[in-house]
């Protein structure tokens, strides 16, 4: 209530717009033409007459449109990175109008495996296509020529948002003056890829997956919730865990038998089951899948003759952040992306988030950065 | 054939030992009396007129017995440390008795949750008791009393080998001189506790598991498939898929659909895919959780008033060994039982294998120590 009082209320608002229909398809990389394709975008700030003053943030995973703000001014929690955008904040809406979309193959609004596939009259499911970091980077690059928009400020993500990022300097390199991908990478590295193939196991071996038709059903609660378990603790560290739980017991005598022994016994896995419930609740086994399938695929020297020629293109400032304790994205990826860029004559800087959250510091200790990343948008628009 | 013919044969032979009948149970920490306990161990090399001469080796999660040599001349694989334990070899038998027990709770020989329950004539199931690590030393030194043998020159082991070998030190300070735990620790981290439930999650979450009374059915074999998915990440480094796999494809073209994108794409699931398959055709479910399980309870601090004490009474020379790489058993556990057992007045020091091998590299690459492993064994015996 107090924080109510003393900050300015940011009040949210889900749009939609519809980027793709049967006589103008989105053609995707694997040469389907998919249609309809809707975003779900939210709003903060506003467009200035000259639409020159655009920030797009691109969310993670399981993230969505709310980025900021309240819709309501009795909504318990603001989105997912109101320590990052409001109006005075380093990414200032009452400097920059920022749009935040949820991703093409989501399931917040926008296109995913859940929306009605017009073939059949029913959920995609399985039948909707392999999507591409750079699928989605084409379907919101259609979004913001809609709203008028042909230049953004820069484009602002973490971990997959951040591979997003990446990819729009790359197949728009005149439409972005910055990129700032923060826990990100211009190609998934193989540990990444295993720990997301036994993720999607988990899920697609549950029965209740039912090779992908589950709507109208309870679906593959168990393993969407295991899936999530395991991605909890690749966006978390060992440091962190031992400051937040350490070998703490939640119930001190795990039991005589194995039939108890094997119940929730640390505080640590409290925490797991706790998280993989609360993504049950909120996400589409089907659009995990899809997105998570489309972080092993992402590699920028797709269509180039090398992954150092992939970054051959880029035009667009860049400021790659690191996150020290970062199991998910180590920092050797975010500094691979600053030499090959540089290698390549275009201008990147490397800064390095000292956090023990692991790759959640994005979220959790962004305050870390904020300054240098206001300082970043500032140079952005001084210099063009 | 060449080595064969160049090499000694080592023939190894599976014994067993009743180490607890139900006029002598094994009196476990959670109270419980166990009884009939079986180990079933292999010896390599002689014992000496004096007894003095004999090494104890500790396997990991889902090792046994099989240490060393081969059961036949035409086996195409020898035991599973047999690049350390061999005649003229690190952990010399020609010079050392070496016995290696399969450990309780197990599931190669030893009695563990497949083993028939005497109180209802079935197989124990989830009505097998909670194990710790502590209970897993007792029943050892039971079986080495029955050798007839007072002090051993060493326990070594990796792992949750490893968690035994300072055990041994702990609970039997009088019956060792040296202990070399490798990539072990006196107490499990709350990254690996995460870990392990989600392996658990994944086993218990499968139909197939029917509450752990799955015997003469396929059982879990999926979830258990998973868990050791999930295991092996953990047993290597990100640094050796990059070098083993990198993003290599085995499809290169994942497909258009999700239903054939969400197949093996990529050389590192293949290889997942493999170890999981390979664990289910070699190891009991029900064991995986049961040994799981006792390296989270795994806490040298139990029956002292704290983790520091639990050193207190170490008596042998320590050894303790980190892998640079190691996701598992991170370094600092083992430069923390060096500090430890220094703190409280032993003798304790530390040295780390630079290998990109993760936890694994204790099998992998322990030519890298191997020399550090011989003078340290020839040490305890000339000091004593």
């Amino acid at each position: 209530m107090v924080s109510v009082a003393t900050e300015p209320l940011l009040l949210a608002e889900r749009r939609y717009a519809i980027v793709a229909t049967p006589a103008d398809p989105l053609v995707l990389e694997n040469g389907w033409s998919l249609a309809p394709v809707t975003l779900c975008y939210e709003v903060c700030g506003e467009l200035n007459a000259a639409r020159d003053n655009a920030i797009l943030i691109t969310h993670a995973l399981t993230g969505d449109s709310h980025v900021a703000g309240r819709y309501d001014q009795s909504d318990r929690k603001p989105g997912w990175w109101d320590d990052a955008v409001g109006p005075g904040k380093a990414i200032d809406t009452s400097r920059y109008c920022v749009i935040c979309s949820n991703v093409l193959g989501g399931c917040q609004g926008s296109t995913g495996p859940a929306s009605t596939d017009p073939a059949t009259g029913r959920p995609y499911g399985l039948a909707f296509p392999v999507i591409t970091a750079r699928d989605m980077v084409r379907a919101q690059a259609r979004l913001i020529a809609q709203l008028g928009i042909n230049r953004l400020v820069a484009v602002i993500g973490g971990s997959l948002g951040g591979m997003k990022a990446l990819e729009w300097a790359v197949t728009y390199p005149d439409r972005l003056l910055g990129a700032i991908p923060i826990g990100g990478a211009g190609r998934f590295h193989p540990q990444g890829i295993a720990f997301n193939e036994v993720q999607r196991q988990a899920i697609m071996s549950d029965p209740g997956f039912r090779g992908g038709q589950y709507y109208g059903t309870d679906g593959p609660a168990r393993g969407l919730a295991i899936a999530r378990m395991l991605g909890m603790i690749t966006y978390r560290s060992d440091e962190s865990m031992w400051q937040q739980f350490g070998r703490e017991m939640r119930n001190p005598d795990p039991g005589p038998d194995l039939a108890s022994g094997l119940g929730v016994a640390y505080q640590v896995e409290s925490y797991l089951h706790y998280q993989g419930a609360a993504l049950v609740s909120r996400f589409d086994a089907n659009a995990y899948l899809c997105l998570s399938r489309a972080m092993d695929l992402q590699d920028l020297s797709r269509g180039f003759v090398s992954y150092e020629a992939g970054h051959g293109g880029i035009r667009a400032k860049v400021l790659a952040i690191g996150i020290r304790s970062d199991l998910l994205f180590p920092t050797y990826l975010q500094q691979e992306t600053v030499r090959l860029v540089q290698a390549a004559g275009g201008d990147a800087a490397y800064i390095e988030m000292d956090s023990v959250w692991g790759h959640d510091a994005f979220l959790v200790d962004f305050h870390l950065i904020a300054d240098r990343v206001g300082q970043f948008l500032g140079s952005l628009t001084k210099a063009a």
